[in-house]
């Protein structure tokens, strides 16, 4: 018998979510299974898992300094959020309301609203402020079975503001038991001071922010870890159009950073097959990509990330058609897009709940797309996102004997016992 | 210093839901305001509401044997859930996949889905074991904030089987901190045994399952404590039309019960109208009642209880058109209609959430909703619904100074700390 740090005894189900291929992301079809053992156990030992198989494989051979009995349960990876905005000053329920009473977007903005709302809180606050607010968030999608977090920058829009909130996403990981990968959103939005002059401001972004940022993450621990960053821009109307963005993701590329691209929230201005072009991680939104762009994304690397809390926020009847995606063979992922104003929601397992109605996902696709396939669009798909020996211990108990009531039931909680690098978090 | 149970001191906001005309729910254009104390307190004796009011008047008044600081936080009134199928056997995640996949209703009552699933597993279990599973629902939806929930039988379907139910209710009531207010929904569906015979149905849940579902009323804990038994009824297609809805109310109003009505969920029969005739409590669903009936509504006192999370579950575009009955001046409530096949929630905070951004509600037309307006839906707006002087201590200690964040962030949870009858049931 092997002595390990923990033993999850037993499962009526463990969903490892391992990939045809080792080393790759689930595509196309084959996201409609999650590869299951039933009646299994796993092994953890410093913080890895040493072994998951069934238990009566297991049971003579691992011998837990702790055992947690999981049957009645069932075991997942836990889920990899890889789409935020975790990182902000200020609220925005004032304008929530102004919203489903009518207002117009510019009526919102005369009101202060809008993304200046939160880059002037966010501005305004220190670096404790912010930790001490994103912290709290962070509480709460672990609590949701969120072990790994991609936080964008975004809100600053200026050098120092900028670096402040890189600052603050370090000082998460330092602190927090959730793992966070930090992307640089300079080109987020046009700050205030250089309302009307996109290009001045995208000028700014790729002469003086990106290159500070860039040199900022060769000292953080981000890098020691080998935890990409990556450089992400907003492609829209009243925020960077194609060329500008080009130019964002290309500085970027250059410095070192691996390209990410919110795009086809609105409006399709070929940014999808610019972002394969130029070799992107991922491309985000794609609620109005069309047939043509989808089938290029199929035959690439590049990471559909789907985030229809926006969609749902907005009281939408439409939605990314993630089974389009699917079905030409793309790889898909799922993601919160947590942030103050279109999507304020911690919670995977109810993206989840929306995208299997309002997407057709299966429960399987959805999994798929919140944990392995979400490792691999933020760079972490060596590391996390399924149970498969040798990754780190990010493993959730669920309420549930089936995994499938993640999405079924919704708005609640499903996970019963978080595990975090190895460690038990509740009891 | 007058002496008592718990003082909550100072909270951003006390929001306490009271109506404009004491003794009523809040109608129409009243829904808009909620009436809000900015930095209140409310002191608590036996479980009772003992003072509510500015913390300036009060804190020189009431001295608590037990004090929360509520600065940073806002209290509001225990959620009121006032339509749920909470007992219940089985779950059906199998059949929430084959939905997804695309089977047709027919597909999955072929595959023994659908309601009858429900009822066979329901039958088969023993009062002990819809005990459990249904307190480990209710202590879920107590931790989200709901703390007087209506639950309906419906799933037994014959008069063991529904009394079964009605015991369950009555347990669950004594043994549970959440207040529970049964409804006896005998004509929920046609059991198998009387598949295609509807009529011969109705004739054996008027003859036999009612006059025996009002007899263990009278002797129930209910009764006792003058918490009504409502008789219930789905009028649908493939359910029960309108001669033998109004029959078996009838017999129910009859038998001393007061009314309530599954109608124009997918069809309107005139159900709203008859039930208004009837003096029915409520009309649920409404997603295709008429603009007649909605002005009719509006002069009645019969409540609109809306479940939106129904219309969210199928992936609707399309809801009740609750805007309508409020500008009309309806009484309109929210309820989960939580239930294992078309509304598997357990969240009213997710109701609301969903409720703000399909139907337009504003944070403060949702959160009266969900609270004073429910409780008269089922009887207990004498009691519950709002914190006000002599009614029951069930308030909600909000996590953010704002209470408009319950249904601005959605897919966690808002609720700090949940007080029933003046218990404070988490720290």
């Amino acid at each position: 018998m092997k002595p390990v740090d923990l033993y999850l005894h037993n499962a009526d189900q463990v969903v490892t979510c391992t990939p045809r291929s080792p080393g790759t992301p689930r595509r196309g079809s084959d996201m409609a299974s999650v590869h299951m053992i039933e009646h299994g156990s796993v092994a953890v030992e410093a913080g890895v898992i040493a072994a998951v198989g069934p238990a009566e494989d297991l049971d003579g051979r691992y011998a837990g300094k702790r055992t947690i009995d999981c049957r009645g349960r069932s075991l997942c990876p836990g889920f990899v959020d890889a789409h935020t905005h975790t990182v902000f000053g200020g609220a925005r329920a004032a304008e929530f309301e102004m919203r489903i009473k009518g207002a117009s977007y510019l009526e919102i903005m005369a009101a202060g609203g809008g993304i200046v709302n939160t880059v002037r809180y966010t501005r305004a606050a220190t670096v404790d402020e912010l930790v001490s607010s994103a912290s709290t968030r962070l509480d709460e999608m672990l609590a949701l079975g969120t072990t790994t977090v991609e936080i964008k920058t975004g809100y600053g829009l200026s050098a120092p503001d900028e670096l402040k909130m890189l600052r603050v996403i370090e000082q998460l990981d330092r602190d927090h038991p959730c793992d966070i990968v930090p992307t640089f959103l300079g080109a987020h939005a046009v700050p205030p001071e250089f309302e009307g002059d996109s290009e001045a401001y995208t000028r700014c972004v790729i002469e003086k922010i990106l290159p500070e940022a860039a040199a900022w993450y060769q000292s953080s621990r981000f890098s020691d870890r080998e935890v990409p960053l990556h450089v992400d821009v907003f492609c829209e109307d009243h925020a960077f159009d194609l060329a500008q963005s080009r130019r964002v993701l290309e500085a970027g590329i250059d410095a070192g950073l691996k390209a990410k691209m919110h795009v086809d929230q609105f409006n399709d201005f070929g940014g999808v097959a610019m972002a394969m072009e130029l070799g992107a991680a991922s491309v985000d939104h794609l609620d109005v990509t069309g047939r043509e762009a989808i089938e290029s994304l199929a035959r690439s690397d590049t990471i559909a990330v789907l985030l229809p809390a926006v969609n749902f926020n907005l009281g939408m009847a439409d939605y990314a058609d993630g089974r389009a995606m699917m079905e030409a063979g793309a790889v898909v992922a799922l993601a919160t897009d947590l942030n103050p104003g279109s999507a304020p929601c911690p919670s995977m397992p109810t993206v989840m709940a929306i995208a299997c109605r309002y997407q057709r996902f299966t429960p399987a696709e959805a999994l798929n797309a919140s944990t392995i396939n979400a490792a691999f669009a933020i760079g972490q798909g060596d590391r996390t996102g399924s149970i498969e020996v040798g990754k780190r211990a990010d493993i959730l108990i669920l309420n549930e004997a089936d995994y499938r009531h993640i999405p079924y039931f919704f708005g609640g909680n499903p996970v019963h016992t978080v595990i975090k690098n190895g460690q038990v978090l509740n009891p």
